[in-house]
This record gives structure tokens, C-alpha cells and sequence, in this order.
């Protein structure tokens, strides 16, 4: 990373990275296709043909990627340098201003019976408006000299975020992670974390007491203690102006951690496609991203998933008539619909650009791209590609 | 590298290293050939028949070479590891005899007004003669404890090499960087630099007294500060006796710093096909380095690098009457002649040897070495293949 710092050149050169959440599949039975090479993806298989294609490790292979780490690879980062905790994805993810030493944690408000037995982890997935409701109830919450803040996130989760001196993230979850036991109580990991743990433990306590009366979310569990992770800003390595337009919060959480300038309020692909044009002058890097590819996934269900691959298909002019210098089309990890679950499967990518040597690949696909140019590489390095060919890195050395 | 030197085993295999500067390249239009694919080079074509194909990086993905971390990749060596300043290459290259402690600054002639300020960075471009005239003069700089040598390079450019105890490279350059300026002073970047920047001001303060009625060149600007580095030898590592058939005094001076002997004189490749005969029983390991690819590459001369090429086409079977047991054919980075600069791309290489594993690679060219056995792979891997197919190292482990 500190070569990249270097070397690094600002010119007027735009870098669009366009991902497609959890891209990458499995053909549902053996010799099928997978849901990329089911679509019908004209646009794609067009510039496929004018670019150079692979596969790509976000994290190395064999290891199936967060959504958080999975993205920092696509910026050009080691994830494994800068892990990222639950809590600080949550708190950046509804852009919560978190500052160097604060701790936050995911709260799930939860059902518990008489005996303190936790009865639900989830609160019978009470709705966003009624989990807004208790987290104003939870501002009762004071706890000398340390600053609370509880912020609803989506559904039954909340975020809480904890600022005073002498705090840390070395503190264990309470979610037992299954019903009829206890919630566990916040212990330190390491001594560092003993004060965050009584800290922690009195949030519970009055969070306890304010809920009683509340069904069915009478309590809460904590979960990923984070403090922020200092990541170099993309601006600082790249000389980059970066911008993301993402439509789901947690995106936009890790898009402010390295540094992007982030536009709220987007709500589908044309929103997204209207932003880029409109920005087009303002930046020079800009993350696209669409989350539903890999929500669709997750659910298992292979057709839908390849309906949002031909949704990207047909966004794709809309990115070419800006003529981007460099384009980037990939995954931030795979999620087939065969597994219903992300999975460590290399990703399709391909790159376009004035100065890249064409392959033979004519088609946006897995085993396509398997036979392409750059075969399988991390991932991290599509972003010195993307730097290399729009001209932005200085040679190394006399 | 450690690994290597324990593996190391000395036997009577020889080993060619054919180095076509800037070889990679790209079509000058969209789904033309590069360079080496125009390129007639039925020679090369039927030893990619024979041959291991793949893609290199010199830096790694992405990062553009200069030539002298380029060379140290190809000899085995992690470049990052081995910084080679640009006093030091200056010095090499017109093979100075440098030794550890002493610090070389490459030197420019340059012009300055009644108020000191720089109107002319390179004195007006002075030819070598004059430079070398200049140079004479400054042998009257005498500073207490130190010896001094200045020595011409090319045109306005030469190289001061500094001798005396506590000396260090941890020295700024004095060079503005532009006109209109007065020059720096050479400032310590580190407490050790201290007393080689008084060292240098000195210089500079006896320069200008000395130069003071020349015209243009009446001063002197000083870049690049460097050590030697200490590289450990190719026969330390390897146990290779080996040996550099280069013109350009650059590739020499990187030939030298990996403990190579070196052959001087050479003018073209007849010359270098007639040492190679000559010293075939004399080393086990010979570095052939062919500068103009990079040139014609440099100059956006398409055609006359395809020229290039295919000499060294010419070339190839008075290197293959020799019977070496490894030849290995490949650049030390890529220079499109589209973009008349070294670039980040991939370069093409083969591996000739009698236990390789032929693929179906049949001409020598970008992508036909992309679907290579080794698709692409780091360039310092190169003479780990070459060792280990010449039966030079050791197996690891019981």
C-alpha cells in the first residue's frame, strides 16, 4: 500500500467500479449454468469482448468474504490489515458520526421470560418504526462520564455507540446465540476492556429496566464490539475523489470508512444512473453499487437472481455513455443461489480500458472468465489495474 | 531468498537469460496485434512450441518498472526489497567502483542568474565533452577527510561519488525541481544524513566558486542521493557463476550490483552472439540484454520495434546452437509503443529446458503466453524456474 502512496499520480482520468452484490453462482444441477451465464446480458457480453476478464479472490482463495471485507479488497485494500467490526459497519452504515476511540455495538432487542431465559433473539422481528420508538426510550440511559447514543438501524436492530475515556472493543458478545438461556454478560477479553465491560453492563441493566413493560421487546443483546479502524483514506493512497452510490446502509458504511463521499436518499438503479451523470465533473472514482443480486441469493432463488443481473445489464449504456476511462464490472464476493449463502467461489470481472490487451473472452460469465487474460487474482489488485491503465501510478524505481 | 541460498546446489547447467527491453506491448488500434504478435519470429514461435508460456509481473499487478527493479525481478530478487537510488545506478552504469559507506549523487549542470536563481536546469543541454571538461575542473574541490570524484555520464549529466567516514544517503536533492528559483539546500532527511549534507553544500559552495565564468553552465543541481545497496550476489544466492552481455551502461551497472561479471565493449548483437560462444565454458549463467525494443517502444515507432523484435528473432538460434540447458525469453517490463512510456502491463515470456511440460502455446506473443501453463506469475519466479529446471536446488524437507 505504501508503494501505491508513492507513486501515485492525480489526473482527470474517471474510474467507474460497478459491483453487483455477491455476483457469482453455481448452475443449480451439474452441467447447468450458473444464474451470470443463464442471463441475458448483451451489454455485458459486448464490452466483455473489448475488455480483459478473470476471476477474483476478494480475500484470498477459499475464503468466503463479509460483505465489509469483500468490499475493501474492491478498493484496493488488505482486508486482513483492517478488520472492521460489527458495530462500526452498523454506525457507519446509518452514518452515525463515530470518532477514534468511541465503541460501538449491534443491538438486537430481544424477548426474555420471567426467569431472564431469553424466549426470542429477535423480538418477533419488531418493525423499524417500533425499534425507532424504544431506541428514543433507551436516551433515559445515563451512565457517568460516558456519552450513549442508541440509533435504530432496520427491523428489530439498533446500534449502540459509547464515547468516554479509557474505552474499548476487547469486550464479548451477550447474544448467547440461542433461546432459553441467559443473555450472557459483557465480559473483557482482554483487560483493556474491563471498563467498556461495566460500561456495557450497565447499559443492559437500565436498558432492563426501562424495557420491562415492553412486549414483546423486553431486552437487548450485544453483539460486535468495535472501536473505528483507522483506514488509510482512498484519497491519501490513490489521490483519489471517490464516490459512492449505494443504495443499502451498510455500503454506505464502508465507503465512508475509506474516505467516499456518499449520496443519500437513493433508491433503485435509474436514481443511481441520474447521480452518476450528475457527478460525472465533481469526482473521479465512483463505486456503483446494487445489492439485490446477492439478496436474491441468499433466498435461493436462482430466477430472481438472474432478473437483477439483466436489471445491471441494461444499466450498463447509461455508465458507457459517460465514457468512463477505466470501467470495472465484478462482485464483491459470490453468493449462489445453490448455497443460499455467500460463498468462497472466485468472481467474474472484467476491465475495460484505452490501454488493455483484448482476450478472447466474448461473453460475461464464470467459466468465461475463467479462461480470460488475467486467470484468478486477488482481489485487491483490480484496483492497481484500474490506477495502472487510467495512468494514475508513477513508475517504480530509476 | 533464504530458502534459495539453502537449496542451492552448483552443477555444470547453463542457463540463458534473453531480455528484450520493453517487450510487451499493444495494438495501436482496437483488436489490432501488439508488437510481438506483428512481429515475424519464426524462431520464437517454434521455441513457444517447446517451451513453458506465460505472463510476468516485474512489480507485481499493476505497478510500472523502471528498468532497475525490472532487472532485479528477472535475476530473482524482490525489488521492494533492494532499493537502488538513482546516484547509484548513475554510478554503475559507468561503472565507477563504488564501495559500502560512500554516497553517489547524480549531478546536472545547470544555469543561474546574478541573484542566484535557476533559469536553466540543464545548462543548456552541453554536450558530453564539455561535460566532461567541467568535470575536470571540479577535480579542485577539496573537502577535509573526504575524496571526491566527479565524473561526466551523457550530456549535461554526471555523477559525484563521495568517499569518508559517517557518510549517508539520508540527503534531500537541491534540485527545485524548476526555474526561476534559487537551488535547495541540501537538507538531512535523517539525523545521519547530517554530515553528507554539509558535505554537499560544501560541494556546491566550491562548484559555483570554480564554475563561477562558465556559461550556461555555471552551477550545479544534485538528485538522488544513494548507497549501495547491499545486495546479496546471484552466487551467494545461487551459487551461479554468472555473467552480462549488455550495451547500455545501466544494464551493466545492475548486472555488477548483483555480483555479475561483465563484459565490456559489446556494440550490437553479433557481438554479444560472439562473447556468448567464447565464454560458453567460462559461466553458468548468462544475462543477453537487448535495449532497443525498449527505445523504438519509447518513440512510438510501432514498426521499428517489430524490427527490433525480430532481430533478436535472428538472433535466438546462436543462443540455441549452445544447447543451454535453461533458456528463458522475456522483458524485463512492458513499452507499448501506444503509449511511448513503460507501462504496468504483463510481459510474455518462455522457458525452454529438457523437463519442461510443453502447452499448447505455438507463437510467441501477449496473448498467446496468457494461455500458457503458467499464466501470470511474478517475475522474480522466473529464476526460481530456471534453478530448479537446471537441477540447482536442493528438494525442501525430508
Amino acid at each position: 500500500m505504501d508503494v501505491l502512496k508513492e507513486l501515485k499520480i492525480t489526473n482527470e482520468k474517471k474510474i467507474v467500479l460497478l459491483v453487483m452484490d455477491g455476483l457469482g453462482g453455481l448452475p443449480m444441477e451439474k452441467g447447468g449454468k450458473t444464474e451470470l451465464e443463464t442471463a441475458r446480458t448483451p451489454n455485458f457480453d459486448a464490452l466483455a469482448a473489448v475488455s480483459e476478464c478473470g476471476l477474483q479472490t476478494p480475500l484470498g482463495i477459499g475464503i468466503t468474504p463479509g460483505s465489509a471485507p469483500g468490499h475493501l479488497a474492491l478498493f484496493g485494500y488488505n482486508p486482513f490489515d483492517y478488520p472492521i467490526g460489527r458495530g462500526v459497519v452498523a454506525a457507519m452504515g446509518i452514518n452515525f458520526p463515530m470518532k477514534p476511540g468511541d465503541v460501538a455495538a449491534r443491538i438486537n432487542f430481544a424477548t426474555k421470560d420471567e426467569s431472564d431465559n431469553i424466549t426470542d433473539r429477535r423480538a418477533g422481528r419488531i418493525p423499524t418504526e417500533k425499534c425507532a420508538e424504544l431506541c428514543e426510550l433507551l436516551k433515559g440511559i445515563k451512565i457517568d462520564g460516558i456519552e450513549v447514543s442508541v440509533k435504530p438501524v432496520k427491523d428489530y436492530r439498533a446500534v449502540a455507540v459509547f464515547r468516554g475515556d479509557g474505552l474499548s472493543d476487547k469486550v464479548a458478545d451477550t447474544d448467547p446465540q440461542k433461546t432459553g438461556v441467559k443473555a450472557l454478560d459483557p465480559k473483557a477479553t482482554e483487560p483493556a476492556g474491563e471498563k467498556m465491560a461495566r460500561v456495557a453492563a450497565e447499559f443492559v441493566r437500565q436498558a432492563n429496566d426501562i424495557l420491562k413493560d415492553q412486549h414483546p421487546a423486553n431486552t437487548v443483546l450485544m453483539r460486535g464490539f468495535a472501536e473505528l479502524p483507522h483506514i488509510p483514506s482512498m484519497n491519501e493512497l490513490y489521490g483519489l475523489k471517490p464516490l459512492a452510490l449505494a443504495v443499502y446502509p451498510d455500503y454506505k458504511g464502508v465507503s465512508r470508512l475509506v474516505g467516499m463521499s456518499v449520496i443519500e436518499g437513493l433508491n433503485h438503479l435509474d436514481e443511481q444512473a441520474e447521480v452518476l451523470r450528475r457527478e460525472w465533473n465533481n469526482y473521479d472514482f465512483f463505486y456503483v453499487h446494487h445489492k439485490y443480486t446477492d439478496s436474491k441469493g441468499e433466498d435461493g432463488n436462482f430466477d430472481a437472481k438472474v432478473a437483477e443481473i439483466e436489471k445491471v445489464d441494461a444499466f450498463l449504456p447509461k455508465v458507457l455513455d459517460l465514457k468512463p476511462d477505466v470501467l470495472i464490472v465484478t462482485g464483491d464476493h459470490s453468493t449462489p443461489s445453490f448455497m443460499k449463502s455467500h460463498s468462497g467461489h472466485p468472481v467474474p470481472f472484467m476491465i475495460y480500458a484505452e490501454v488493455i490487451r483484448p482476450d478472447d473472452v466474448k461473453e460475461f460469465g464464470e467459466r468465461a472468465c475463467a479462461k480470460g487474460l488475467w486467470g484468478i487474482i486477488e482481489g485487491r489488485m483490480l484496483m492497481r489495474i484500474a490506477l495502472s491503465y487510467a495512468g494514475k501510478l508513477k513508475k517504480f524505481g530509476a
